[in-house]
Parts: C-alpha cells; sequence; structure tokens
C-alpha cells in the first residue's frame, strides 16, 4: 500500500451501465495505472448508479477520505446526465451556467443546435475549474479534491492527461514482477510471508497465472523505494531457485 | 434502479492488483449480468486493497445496506489472501479449521503436499457453508448474506454457478435497446427526459457510440415489467423517427 508520502485516489464510476453488465468497465484499468506513475496510488473504487442519493452520498464521504476525488460518466446531455448537479448537491453551492463552458459549446454548435440539454452541460457547480475536453468539447471540471471527466473513454483519457500536469503526486510507485511457470503458489507460499515480513515498505502480490501452454505464479512487489523493490524480488527469486522453480523476471507472457 | 420486490447485491473486488492497473477486472461484468438476470441486481462494486482494516469495514458496512455481498478474490495461500481472516473479523467469529473443506483438500494433494500454506484454505469463519470449487478445489464460504469467491475469473464463475441455486431472487430486470446511428443524445434529450419522466417504474439509460464506421447513441430500457420496458422502448423509437433518425432495435454492433 501506499507510502505515507504520497497523496492517495479514489475513483468513482457513475452509470448504471456497468453495474447492469451491459458496459464492461474501461477506465478503472487506465486511471489506476496513470496514477500510479504519478505518484497518487488509486486507493478504492466504487461503481456506483445513477442515483442523486447515492452520487451525492458517496461524494462526501469519499472527498474527505482521499486526497483526490475522480469522477467518471454522467455528464452529458441527457436526464440521466447528473454528476454535476449531485457534485454541486455534495458541496452546497448551486448548479449555474459557467460562462466559460458555456462560450466554448456555443462557438461548437451551429446555430440553433445549443439547445437546453446541451446547455446543461454548461451548467457546473460555482468554482468549478474546467478540465478541457479536447474531443468533443463539453468541459469536465475540478471542484475541491474532486475532478469530473466524461465516462467515454477516450475523453476520459484526453481530459486525464490535461489535467495531469495539476496533479501534485508524490514518489512514483515502483513495481517489479518476477514468475515462474509450473509452481503452484501453495509451495511458494510460507518463503514470501517471510520475505513480506521482513520488508515492511514493500507491497508483495502473489498472482497464479493459466496459460493454454501451463500456469505459474507470477510476484509482484510494489513501492516508492525503487532499491528496496530490486532487493524483494531478488529475494522472490532466490525463493523460486530453492523450491527448484525457474524464475524469470518480468510479468508472464499474456 | 431495481423494484423493490428484487433482493439487492454489492460485490467487493478485493485485491491490490485491480488498483494498482496491474489486472483489467474480469469479474464486475460476469456477476452483474448474471445477478440481473437472477433479480438480484448489483447496486455497487467496490474495489478495495489487501488490507484488513479497509476489508473488515467494508464487509461490515455493505452486508448491512444489501441483501447480498459477493467478494472476489484473497481465498488463497499466501500471505496476501487475507480474505477469509477478515470475514471472521468483520462477524466477530473465530477463523477455525473446516472439516469438510480439509478433507477435500487433504485428498487432493499428494501425501506431505497439504503444507501450512495451504492449510489456510481451509481455515474459515466459524459457521462458514462451502461454495464449491470444481475447478481447484479449494472451496469458497457463504457467512450471513456474504458469500466469498475466488478471484480467477474461471474459478469465480464456476464457484457461483454452484452457488446461484441457493440464492433466492426477485421477477429478472427485463432489458431492451434500440440505436441510431448518425444522431447526437443532444437531439434526444429533451425527448427522453419526458418518456423518463411519465414511467417511474422504468430505467431509461443514454449511451454514446463511437465506431470506426461512425457514431451514434443507445437506448436502453430496464425494469422488471416487460410489457412497460417494450413501451418505452416504442416511445423512444418514435422520438429517433421524430428527429429523423433511422431507429435499429438491440443494441448497435460492436
Amino acid at each position: 500500500m501506499p507510502d505515507r508520502r504520497n497523496p492517495t485516489a479514489c475513483l468513482l464510476v457513475i452509470g448504471n451501465e456497468v453495474l447492469s453488465g451491459r458496459t464492461q468497465d474501461a477506465n478503472i484499468r487506465f486511471l489506476a495505472t496513470r496514477l500510479g506513475e504519478l505518484g497518487i496510488p488509486l486507493c478504492e473504487v466504487r461503481v456506483i448508479p445513477d442515483v442523486a442519493e447515492t452520487i451525492i452520498g458517496t461524494v462526501n464521504e469519499v472527498r474527505a477520505r482521499f486526497d483526490h476525488v475522480f469522477t467518471t460518466g454522467g455528464i452529458g446531455p441527457t436526464h440521466d446526465d447528473i454528476t454535476s448537479a449531485c457534485v454541486a448537491a455534495a458541496f452546497g453551492v448551486p448548479c449555474e451556467r459557467h460562462e466559460e463552458a458555456w462560450a466554448r459549446l456555443d462557438r461548437h454548435y451551429k446555430p440553433g443546435e445549443f439547445n437546453p440539454a446541451r446547455q446543461r452541460m454548461a451548467t457546473l457547480p460555482r468554482g468549478a475549474d474546467l478540465i478541457d475536453n479536447p474531443v468533443s468539447i463539453a468541459p469536465g471540471f475540478t471542484l475541491g479534491n474532486v475532478h469530473v471527466l466524461a465516462g467515454v473513454p477516450r475523453i476520459m483519457q484526453a481530459m486525464f492527461e490535461g489535467l495531469s500536469s495539476r496533479l501534485a503526486g508524490g514518489p512514483p510507485i515502483v513495481s517489479r514482477a518476477v514468475h515462474a511457470s509450473g509452481v503452484a503458489e501453495g509451495r511458494l507460499a510460507e518463503g514470501l510471508a517471510a520475505i513480506q515480513a521482513r520488508r515492511p515498505g514493500i507491497d508483495l502480490g502473489s498472482y497464479p497465472y493459466y496459460r493454454a501452454t501451463g500456469g505459474g505464479v507470477a510476484i509482484v512487489a510494489k513501492g516508492p523505494d525503487p532499491a528496496a523493490v530490486e532487493a524483494a524480488i531478488g529475494a522472490v527469486t532466490a525463493l523460486m531457485r530453492e523450491v527448484g522453480a525457474a524464475p524469470v523476471q518480468g510479468e508472464p507472457p499474456v
């Protein structure tokens, strides 16, 4: 888990489509990876429905517990897009016409097409700082420590990259892996526990894998100190050899 | 959102590997789909780390709020597999040798290979009812309204199918879609809001899509009453024609 020097992040995936199984989430992994690189480790994800009471309560709970909260989804023009209004309610501020967002959307649409539904996308919590949307114009925003992003992966990713320079991270979380085929987790477990016990600054994970060509175990060491991570992987590599396995540095091939 | 007659479900994905971005989650969509089919709609998902305090607190929070809680991950033999111990702690019961689980694993391993690390997989909260694991033997379990499943998708799915006959669901949630290419969400939004407002028993979702061949919008209607779902899709189809689009029943092609 993250070092004390690292700010923490929570992600709220807002939308019924993930909870119903209609849509395979494609945002968690991207944000998990990029936030780790920025030294703002993702510590919790919640997938919640388009229900105002749930969104408002969850935003207020997690913005108090984590340094940064990211939300995806619910900022389009339709009736089920209620994220901006809910974030405003969570902060107790009005949701009102945002002049810069309004101007961007007004320029983007043909005359007469910037209709009341689309005007909702320029109706934001008072005090919101815009997050640029280079794909489809309608912006996200930051309010306090809550960063509101689109749900469509391509748009969310573009928004995040623009936002990322404004996020102050801690030391990047370094990750190294070693794997061995044909070895069972249960044969490494005792030795791994001993290695983990000696290295409290390292997070050691054990992940069995299954491939058509056979299975094995991958061990991942993570932490903010690259030398400590390398040392842990060295110890795991030696342990694998001790039980007769043939360790290979890195993740197993896909 | 679910009808009042439907029991509710929450999923806890336990494991650092999803939060670090190492692993793309492959369990949420399966469980969301299957639970919807069983009439036990998935109402929230949380992805949480291998941290005992977090797991215990989260289990206790969500088992009080939802009718069923499913967990995936953390029931293997290694030091980072702490789900069973944490569920025991959440319920305030001891974690102890489970005779039937012990017997199954003892039969499964060769003499001398059922070592202390593997014995942890037969050390379960007192009162646990086993969930069979036809793939790799080590069972999951149900304690109260908490169902503890493996994290490896193939094993999790086999466990869930065995468990599902023990789950009493409500009416299945019926879902129908209609889509139209070349139309923007913002042109349908006002009409959709009116359709939704007239049909409180229906959950109407609007999902833009992007394909190499062009984009469009899919509208999904969900609810426990098939006739009401059909009627809502009929109204959306008429709306699409009104704005000059060519509606096609079903989801857009992938």
